[in-house]
């Protein structure tokens, strides 16, 4: 079962890494990270440098394909090569999957008209924009199109995906062995738990990260 | 305020990504991945390789230490170079962290002698024969140091220190940004917590893997 992993250039690390620590553990399991080029892809805040080894003409058949979002979606919206090594994939995949602003890349390939799906809460307007029908779940399953919240949200995905693929006793040992018993210190990540001024800081901040200015 | 996260081959990236994406947000970070040698370093799965910049002599007082686990962990336990490097640079950082069997590598340098500790759940016996005292909290602060349990707690402890730090607005800034809402599709993230026969396989599992040998 192969799961690839698209990269591109500020993407961000923890979109890519929730669901390689977690589909990617199911017993014959092969992850590989895919990009328009080989070579070290930077995180969106450059300081960690993730290494590409295989290009997407290299890969034409993934079971699995996972997009993660980072700031580094904004450049690559266009439609291209990548977009139609998305689509050419997709064809061929048991589930196509994202995380965080990762859907927002599958929906300008137009692979979510009319699916219902999600993505990083500040970019939700965006995902209904092209035609998917955003939902305020965290991970949403259509058919098999798997897309995730923002960022963390891939850790739940992938666990939840790999119940369906796996069962429960596989995704259960993932879950234990990445000791995933979540205790965070505050009640603050959902825009409707987070403290109003919190909120308003980032709808703020985030206006000139959504359209690519930083 | 630099972040100075020590790598070495066969890490666990989710141990080393967690704090990278909360605490590493933090306004003012400075993030510099560490390792005896610059290059790539594999993860415990292989097919991840993160990028390290920076040798150990070349950061010399990181304001934070951070130092994660995975199965290369059993190799480094010899006092050695790399211990000399964690002692030095704990002499001066306000903040020696850990995630995941990191703490075990803190425990063989020294530092947490009679100390509250955590680490692995599969790991605490071997911290309590190093002279800490576990304790079954999921992070642990005593003084300075703060030792996070199994591989998805660097989140949490990331969170906590960067609440911390910066006060509750950051970090509560930092987790609405990774949408950190987790909702597990199960709840056996913990021995406590799993089915016993999940639990079972696993002890039987990693008595390989805690040795050294896969």
């Amino acid at each position: 079962m192969q799961i690839a992993i698209l990269l591109y250039d500020r993407f961000t690390a923890l979109d890519a890494i929730g669901p390689y620590e977690t589909l990617g553990l199911v017993p014959g399991a092969e992850v590989v990270f895919v990009a328009e080029r080989t070579g070290v892809h930077r995180s969106d805040k450059g300081s960690l440098g993730l290494v590409v080894d295989t290009t997407l003409d290299e890969v034409t058949a993934p079971d699995i394909l996972v997009v993660p979002g980072g700031p580094g979606q904004t450049a690559i919206m266009e439609d291209g090569p990548l977009h139609d090594w998305i689509r050419a994939v997709d064809a061929g995949t048991t589930w196509t999957t994202s995380v965080c602003t990762g859907s927002l890349l599958l929906a300008a390939a137009g692979l979510l008209k009319g699916r219902r799906a999600t993505t990083h809460w500040l970019g939700l307007d965006q995902l209904s924009t092209m035609g998917a029908e955003p939902t305020g779940e965290r991970v949403v399953f259509d058919g098999k199109y798997v897309t995730a919240a923002g960022v963390s949200s891939g850790i739940d995905m992938g666990l939840a995906l790999a119940g369906r693929i796996a069962g429960d006793f596989v995704a259960q040992s993932i879950q234990l062995g990445i000791e995933y018993d979540p205790q965070p210190p505050y009640d603050a990540g959902a825009p409707e738990k987070a403290p109003a001024e919190v909120v308003a800081a980032m709808r703020d901040n985030s206006r000139s990260i959504l359209t690519g200015r930083r």
